[in-house]
C-alpha cells in the first residue's frame, strides 16, 4: 500500500485554509449542529501524539454555571494583563477584543494528562512536556477541520491555569492548556485582527531561519 | 470577502492527510531539492501564535559535527529512557527504532523564543506556555505541508532539552521545543508504528470527551 498521492489542486486548497485559519473572537450565536464537536474531536485524535500517549482530554463546557466562572476568570486575568501596558498599547490592548466567551455557541476546555497510562511513558522520559505539545497539536487538527468546515475557532489563553481543573471539577493533575470557543464567524478573514488593528504584523519567514 | 469555501472533496482529502500523516523513522537518504524546508518552514509561518509573537525559530542543522553532537545526546537520552523498563517491555522497547537520526537527509531544530518582542506580551501574561504551544502549532503544520508533498518527518524528543540551545550555539534563552528529521519516507503507511508492533493502541475518540 503506498497511501494516497496529493496532487497540487489539493495542495493550493490546504495553503488557503492554512491562510484562512484564524483566531475567531467574533462569533455569530447560532448553535452548532448537535454532533459537531464530537465529529470534530474525533478527527483531532487524529493528530501525533508523543509515544502514542493521547494524552488529550477534551472538556464540553456546557453548563451556565460553568461558563460563567470562566468568564469571571477571563476578565480577572485580562484586567491584569492589562495593567502591563501603559501609554498608547494600554490604549490599544483595552480596545481589543479578545474573547468571543459570551457569543460564542460553544465551549471545549482542553487539558493534557501527562500521567496518564497509554504509551508506557515513551518519548516522554526526557521531556515530560511533550504530553503537552501532543494536545497542542490535537488542537490545531481540530482548528483546520473546524475552518474547512467554515466553522471559526478562537483560543483563549488569558486564563489562570492553575484554577480551570478545580473550577470544571476536574482531577488537579490534568495540565490545562487551551479554552476553545467555537461557533459560525461573522465574518472570515485572511488577516489576523491584531495585525488589521496595528498590534503587530507578520514577518516574513526569513527573520525565523537559522543554519548550524 | 467572503473566504474560501471548502467543499466534501477536499475535506475528504484533509482527512486523508491526517490519516497518513506519520511520525516517521524509516527515511530514504535521498537528499530533498534545495529549497524544500525554506518552503515548508513559510507554511508552518501560517500557524497561529499567541498575540502575533511568531515565537518559533528554525534551525537548519547542516554540519556533520552537529549532526553527530545530538545524536550522541539522543544515545544517552535512550539508554536512560529504556532503563526505565523491565521485563518484557523492555525487550520491546530495545527492539523499537524510534528515531531516523542517522538516515534523514534533512535536520531541523525547533525552539520557542518566550522573550521575543512580537506581540507585545499579549495573550502570554497568565501563561506565557502558549509560546510553546504557538511553536508546536508551526510545528504541525509543517508536518502536514510536508506530507501533502510526499515528505515524511520524524519529531525526536528523546533528547536533553536543557542541552540544545549550548550544542547549537544559540541563545540559552531559547527554548527547545523538537527535534526533526525529515526526508522521503521508505513506506507510506496509515497507522503508527508504535500501533502494528502493538507497544500501544489508539482509543476511540469517545473516551477523551468529557462534558460539565
Amino acid at each position: 500500500m503506498d497511501g494516497p498521492v496529493f496532487d497540487d489542486a489539493f495542495r493550493r486548497r490546504l495553503r488557503e485554509l492554512l491562510a484562512w485559519r484564524r483566531d475567531v473572537r467574533r462569533f455569530r450565536r447560532e448553535p452548532l449542529p448537535a454532533g459537531t464537536l464530537e465529529r470534530l474531536i474525533a478527527a483531532a485524535c487524529a493528530a501525533p501524539s508523543v509515544g502514542l500517549s493521547q494524552p488529550w482530554r477534551f472538556v464540553l463546557v456546557e453548563s451556565a454555571e460553568r461558563r460563567a466562572a470562566v468568564l469571571d476568570v477571563y476578565r480577572q486575568c485580562n484586567a491584569a494583563a492589562l495593567a502591563v501596558y501603559s501609554g498608547e498599547d494600554a490604549g490599544s490592548y483595552a480596545r481589543l477584543k479578545l474573547a468571543g466567551l459570551e457569543e460564542a455557541p460553544a465551549h471545549v476546555a482542553i487539558f493534557a494528562d501527562r500521567g496518564g497510562a497509554l504509551g508506557k511513558g515513551l518519548g516522554r522520559n526526557s521531556m515530560p512536556e511533550t504530553a503537552d505539545y501532543s494536545v497542542v497539536a490535537a488542537i490545531h487538527t481540530l482548528w483546520l477541520v473546524a475552518r474547512a468546515d467554515g466553522i471559526g475557532l478562537g483560543w483563549v489563553s488569558i486564563l489562570d491555569p492553575q484554577r480551570m481543573a478545580t473550577l470544571l471539577d476536574l482531577p488537579e493533575s490534568w495540565r490545562f492548556i487551551a479554552y476553545l470557543c467555537l461557533g459560525y464567524p461573522e465574518q472570515p478573514a485572511e488577516s489576523p485582527e491584531l495585525e488589521r488593528l496595528r498590534w503587530e504584523r507578520r514577518r516574513p519567514p526569513d527573520a525565523f531561519i537559522y543554519r548550524r
